[in-house]
């Protein structure tokens, strides 16, 4: 960005893309999801890409060519141009479709999650293309419309154009940055591993005054099960093999993590919990970052209403995700949970296993040309070298291009942690969406060198 | 009962009383448990019995006294005229409020539960009242229209009327024999103490990706608290004074339980059960009958709905009974289960406990002129002893009666286990109602010898 009236112009265009509430999870806001996707398609037509709307079962997925450029890596860049429902709407200082400049930020929904990130590249793009030479390698944007809600088209999309999509890298920004000041390039995501137990007893709900003392009753053998599952010392999963293959921490990682401007106890705090707890040997940024788990999303059985029912419940069941790390197998966590759990399991019960969705967990190559490249730029935009961060959830995309298009992620956010991306008052930094602009910029060149 | 015409015409008479709908629980019906009130205390008064009805808050009461016999001991029959719901009525053989004799059995709801069983009794003084000198204590009926739903009026009514109740003993009809021609007694009743525990972490759900592995997660720590009540080895609760003071076995008991006609394995089958399980050392029936339990009736938290929600949950919770034996205290059993889990939980989370309703355990004393009267009563007409058991259930009119009028309980059941009581197609064999009359008349007059 070289003049503060082309970022204004630019801005302009952003809120253009803002005023659009594709919200895509709701079915009201169909025709502005749709109409949102064909002025994103006139947009990068106009700055001389070749866009095309691709119809989905969903939302429209939106593909965009730069212009050839033989003996030249491709860099796929992945956005989203769907948001999240605005509710609360009352709790937002100005409407969440009419883009507000306050102080040095722009506030509407969409603004960090992922309009304004994915935009900050369209810019970047449509400068070069500008220059009579553009130093740009070949360039795809992939723009969908369904992340909010599971990104269900994208897997049977990239399937079926895999031939057309052929990128040497993908460039995606739609995570955080760890601090305003620090460029932030995340490494890594755990992957996850979903699964539900059913414990069953009695025929039926059984007088706990009449029978109660003779059978195994389901929700205290579930609980048992549940309870075998760590060490509640050390934290540690107790599954035989469930840490078969997880990477341990290098001591450079771990230095870089603690150098992080991290507070335990602001985090204690800001979680409203008395004590924090989790793997022993471990910071919560590890634990969050590079350590696997085992939680319970919910347990149920029996009587749950008002005052007391005095039954022995004839089952009782709880839903699980583990969360793992390179190189962790979800199928073989799972299996190997559900025969820790067989094994163990009393002779009173019978259990029920049901295997629920998974994603493998993903680790960047640090060596790749192009997380040299958006390491160069960030450092040479903020005069500091970027961050290297975790993620401690899921980002499901990222293992689709790695599956099925065999590339691999370079991962820069320019959210800041206060962006409240799915909350009241979404914003975006302009001084950061500049430098992000930027960032792009020098980052595309040098892989067209 | 001498002839087979008599019979007949008792059995009209307690046909007139079961074709009353007095069915408590429903507003619908009202008039008619009013209905059924007032046939029974005419009934009892044409019999010659001093019969009163008192309204209560709900349901009215009837009390109706026999001839003033000084010098002679007070026994206090109670009974119920109220009935349950006949639900499914579409499974029922032949219209629930339509009395109907199919081989030796009547059919009807209220048939045993519980208006054959008091009928029997009332039956019982009215013959004898027909004789000269009438072989008869001082005899009192307290019969409730509350039962199936709570007996709530029953104890401020006792509280008010304990002057005028002041019974020797009580006689209660309204359990079951261990099998037709074994008659019984039930000796003793279970307590029950409940109370429902919540475990809270976090302010909020947290997403398990980004969060997970930082908190102690609330199910899994009430898992681990529920865990640890049992020893999974020996069945035993762990929680330090649960078993105070628990009075042992006496080996004529079990001796005489082993005998009772019982298979363990078509008990297993009836539950539904892969294996049966409990406090090692001890048979079903003791452990249902003279062993506590601590069991879970219900439990909850985070996400229950289809599929999955990968949260960590705010909070979860339990509900819990424990069923009491003699002379255990439902207080001391509640507080040293709160002291030993708020001992065990880990720092990471909050405990919330809330005591709920709690019934004394009760045993009956063996040695009381009652208890030798209904022994003597049954053994002359059955041709054998009494087989006398135990109850896992609470029945809390019993311990009402002990605490409110000072007075011990005599249960004698004529209700078969195959009775169907709370279900369609409720019967009362008409052999066991004739011996039931004669026994009610052959344990009054020893009384009042």
């Amino acid at each position: 960005m070289n003049t503060a009236r082309a970022l204004r112009r630019v801005v302009a265009q952003l809120a253009d893309f803002l005023r659009w509430p594709s919200i895509s999870t709701d079915p009201a806001h169909r025709r502005d999801v749709a109409g949102c996707a064909r002025w994103l398609v006139a947009h990068l037509r106009s700055i001389g890409l070749a866009a095309t709307l691709h119809p989905t079962p969903g939302h429209p997925v939106i593909v965009a060519h730069g212009p050839r450029k033989p003996g030249k890596p491709t860099v796929l860049i992945y956005g989203h141009y769907d948001v999240q429902p605005p509710d609360p709407v009352e709790l937002w200082h100005s409407p969440p479709f009419e883009p507000a400049i306050r102080g040095c930020k722009l506030f509407a929904r969409g603004a960090a999650d992922n309009k304004g990130q994915v935009f900050a590249h369209i810019t970047a793009v449509a400068q070069a293309l500008r220059e009579p030479d553009a130093a740009l390698p070949n360039v795809i944007f992939l723009i969908e419309g369904e992340e909010e809600i599971g990104s269900l088209s994208i897997e049977p999309f990239l399937r079926a154009h895999r031939r057309e999509l052929r990128p040497d890298f993908v460039l995606v920004s739609d995570t955080s940055m760890f601090a305003k000041n620090l460029p932030t390039i995340t490494c890594s995501l755990r992957g996850v591993a979903a699964f539900e137990l059913r414990v069953r007893g009695p025929a039926r709900d059984l007088h706990s005054g009449i029978f109660g003392g003779t059978v195994a009753n389901p929700a205290t053998v579930l609980a048992q099960l549940i309870a075998a599952l760590h060490d509640p010392r050390t934290g540690r999963v107790r599954v035989p093999g469930f840490y078969d293959g997880v990477r341990p921490l290098t001591a450079a990682q771990r230095r870089a993590w603690r150098r992080l401007p991290f507070s335990e106890d602001g985090y204690r705090r800001a979680l409203g919990v008395p004590q924090l707890a989790g793997e022993s040997g471990f910071t919560s940024l590890e634990r969050r970052w590079a350590r696997p788990t085992l939680e319970v999303n919910g347990i149920f059985g029996g009587y749950q209403g008002e005052g007391s029912k005095t039954v022995i419940p004839a089952w009782a069941g709880a839903k699980f995700t583990a969360r793992l790390v390179p190189d962790q197998s979800p199928q073989r966590v799972v299996a190997a949970t559900r025969r820790y759990l067989c094994a163990i399991a009393p002779p009173g019960v019978k259990l029920e296993f049901i295997p629920g969705h998974s994603a493998e967990p993903y680790i960047a190559p640090m060596d790749s040309r192009c997380m040299r490249a958006a390491t160069n730029a960030l450092r040479s935009v903020w005069g500091r070298p970027p961050v290297l961060v975790g993620e401690g959830g899921s980002i499901p995309i990222i293992t689709s291009f790695k599956r099925i298009l065999g590339a691999d992620s370079v991962m820069v956010g320019f959210g800041l942690p206060d962006a409240n991306a799915h909350s009241p008052d979404e914003s975006l930094d302009l001084d950061v969406f500049a430098r992000a602009i930027r960032a792009s910029r020098l980052l595309l060149a040098e892989l067209a060198r």
